[in-house]
């Protein structure tokens, strides 16, 4: 009897041990929200010994492998070819474009030793691959019939950020990718930084519900060496916006340094007009992370998460071999279907697995019980709504994937609605500080975004602690009235926010 | 009158210069050959301005990105998960084992510097993940529950090499997939090498019909840390043998350095063992390459080629309307069916179409014109075996993707006939030379693959410029007789090759 008596205790203390809860506020403690549930999930591990730089785990990067698929078919689609350049670049490529060195310098890792010997001519681990590309495609282009030339690569950058880092959000080594492309015409160049928002609509947006304002930077604030950049931003639920996929218009300016140059219909050899976009799949990841998660954990795209749909099984030793044999059978239907599947087959409780797979954000889970195969039903639980569904067991898979379509549009709608919620028109300079303590991006007047709206901005800075961050590029907002800071009259309207 | 003479003289000055032909004898000068195909081709450039480091191009990275969705697949299913680690290793990591320091230290970049800050340590450009990884492994795995552990990472490695760099085959640069497991017995460890050698087989061999010897390095060659090394030969063209897939069985060795323990089922804390595997999709693509290409250029397998079926559209100014129309259907029906494919719209005449897309290696060709149409027929080229089949327009998306299986499946019986007719069996020093002079790799009695081997194996290497490649490992050979270097007891059975 001691022995009976004694093992319910050890099982229940293990099982204790594993029980894996989640239960912080993400609203009210946002920071420490993301941490934790960075480690519970198991996303990525910061104990790296060189700092700033992170392990990604399986978790995150089996989510970011199928955002890099998505992001890699829209490029393709949109007549992009994949290429794979050095990580390194020779020192005097990257010398070769004056405010480029001048903004990157800062943030450069140096490669200047191989083995014992020092290297003739040192090399910068790509921050950016600008000065890697532009040599080769000025080898590659010759006439107009080459262009337009559209070409990405999937890669690692590293950047020695000053400020301090995060993971996913800003680290010294993060996962993108980024596309440089080559027009006859300044018009052509504009039209494919349009095509790039669209791309990051399709897939930021539309796909994995992160919504997102595609704003012009004001002129202080502009890519190194473009000649404009619109910056995508999001919102995170600190109030604070994160920069997602930039893309650059660059001019001539890199052509011409780079001798990219084409022989035009009329014979004339011309400079080319360029854009490069990049899209930084490990920061997108962390916007997604931090739009839909809740308070019981993360919550997954359907169309990313590694396990879109996990059984739990309700056994007993009796019952086991039979709910077994129908988990496995419902398993195989849905991966047969390409639906992402796992059976859960621990000894845990029922209860255990549950909140294990919440926090996980897996985003469909079926249990089954004896009750469900007699009845010939399954019980589908929905991780964002916690609502609970008894569906049929005849045409279950087609059910499943409508579900998890319907799913991802309501993150979509949720994060939508929240969004705009979150933008304020202010017309004064406290309406726009009261904004900003509500958590909120202040939409606003202001005098220019050009260098003479320069002063304007660093008040913002320093009075409010926040940035402009630019006028919206993809619609035409017109401004009325006066600049709420020199009081001069209004040019532009523009979106003001605290940021990352 | 003069205007119409003019024009076609032109029209073909300008097609002669677009001609692209491709005859070079491989046999006869592969080395000739391989270069000129990789630049012919597209598939990398060397113009890259840093000694040793390739620009790989969009057609080889489309294949090559293929070729890591194979061996990920076939990873994922045997149970490993991804993970991304840093790129940098800080030197204390690096120098922790010390056969691994001594054998990797000679081939280090070494990033120092950042912007203008001396690093406080130096970190290395990772050459391989061992010591990047099992400082992770060690705060990961806790008991017995965690094992296996299974992981991979997909990686750029870098390595000053000082031998000759050749492209896909040896740069400074390469793109792999490192997998890293642990167990807690010996045995559970071993039998992973076996699979791992499994993996080289359905990828490698199977998939991409690269035929290979697994086999077993002799102490003198193995990976510096390992308790010993299975490597992957295979032939290129010129006889000589390239290494692939490597997989190292590490025993407790770097477990007990990286204190990677686990609390056994009996409560005792165990380090683990361990295995390790690489295979590098850009030096198996050199291999691709090389074993099916013909003096025509590329023959890519069906299962990797970027497009797997280019039509051709034979037209003229009447018909070209009503032929493009159909070319697009045609088109669209296959690619409905996930097959890769492309209408060539140019204005170029049929034959240089079809002698580019030879070159390039794209396995079936669709001719089509009026008369094609007209039968409800399509001409159906084979690249391999530059046969033609008329086939009927019924049911012709089936019939293409089995003669897609059927082509891939020529490819590999041809090398498979090919390698076999190159293992010679050799008796004395002079068969071995002979054999060598062949092109062939000789495969005889040897003294020992222990350090008591390596006398004779300097011989090799000194008189018959060649090296011991090592014991079959999948498979028992026994020896009879004397090594034909020190005439001892012979106890081993060896393959002798030059190598790359």
């Amino acid at each position: 009897m001691k022995k009976r008596e004694k093992e319910p205790e050890q099982k229940k203390e293990e099982k204790q041990n594993k029980k894996v809860t989640f239960n912080i506020s993400k609203t009210n403690n946002f920071s420490e929200w993301f941490s934790e549930i960075i480690d519970k999930a198991e996303l990525a591990d910061l104990r790296y010994n060189v700092k700033g730089f992170v392990v990604f785990r399986p978790w995150a990067v089996r989510c970011m492998e199928k955002m890099y698929d998505l992001i890699e078919d829209e490029l393709q689609n949109k007549g992009h070819e994949p290429a794979w350049f050095p990580a390194v670049i020779p020192e005097k490529n990257f010398k070769l474009e004056g405010e480029h060195i001048k903004g990157f310098s800062p943030q450069v890792f140096w490669v200047t030793h191989a083995a014992d010997t020092i290297l003739e001519e040192k090399m910068a681990m790509r921050p950016t691959s600008e000065t890697a590309m532009y040599q080769m495609y000025a080898l590659w282009i010759r006439g107009y019939r080459d262009l337009p030339f559209k070409m990405y690569q999937r890669a690692q950058v590293w950047r020695y950020e000053t400020k301090a880092t995060r993971p996913f959000i800003r680290s010294r080594e993060f996962y993108w990718i980024e596309s440089h492309d080559c027009f006859a015409t300044e018009k052509e160049a504009e039209k494919q930084v349009l095509e790039d928002i669209d791309t990051t609509e399709k897939i930021m947006h539309q796909k994995l519900g992160v919504p997102f304002l595609a704003l012009r930077r004001p002129e202080w604030d502009k890519f190194p060496g473009a000649v404009y950049t619109i910056g995508s931003d999001s919102l995170m639920p600190d109030g604070r916006v994160i920069q997602q996929p930039s893309t650059h218009y660059l001019g001539q300016g890199f052509a011409k340094v780079f001798n990219v140059k084409f022989k035009d219909k009329d014979g004339k050899e011309k400079y080319v007009y360029q854009t490069c976009y990049g899209p930084a799949v490990s920061r997108i990841f962390a916007s997604v992370i931090s739009m839909h998660g809740d308070d019981s954990g993360l919550v997954l795209p359907f169309i990313i998460a590694p396990i879109q749909v996990i059984i739990v099984p309700i056994f007993n030793n009796e019952n086991k071999a039979i709910i077994f044999k129908k988990a496995d059978q419902i398993e195989q239907e849905l991966k047969n279907s390409g639906v992402r599947t796992k059976v859960d087959k621990r000894e845990d409780r029922p209860g255990e697995k549950f909140f294990f797979w919440e926090m996980k954000g897996v985003p469909l889970r079926i249990e089954l019980g004896e009750k469900e195969i007699k009845n010939k039903k399954l019980v589908l639980f929905l991780r964002d709504s916690k609502e609970k569904k008894i569906i049929d067991e005849k045409n279950f898979v087609e059910v499943i994937k409508k579900e998890g379509d319907l799913y991802d549009k309501r993150l979509k709608d949720k994060a939508d609605k929240w969004f705009k919620d979150r933008i304020v028109d202010c017309k004064t300079k406290d309406d726009i500080k009261k904004a900003l303590e509500e958590k909120k991006i202040a939409k606003c007047n202001f005098c220019s975004i050009g260098k003479e709206g320069e002063k304007c901005a660093e008040i913002v800075e320093k009075e409010l602690l926040a940035s402009v961050r630019g006028t919206r590029h993809d619609k035409k907002e017109i401004a009325k009235g006066k600049c709420p800071f020199c009081r001069k009259k209004a040019n532009f309207v523009v979106y003001i926010a605290k940021s990352y």
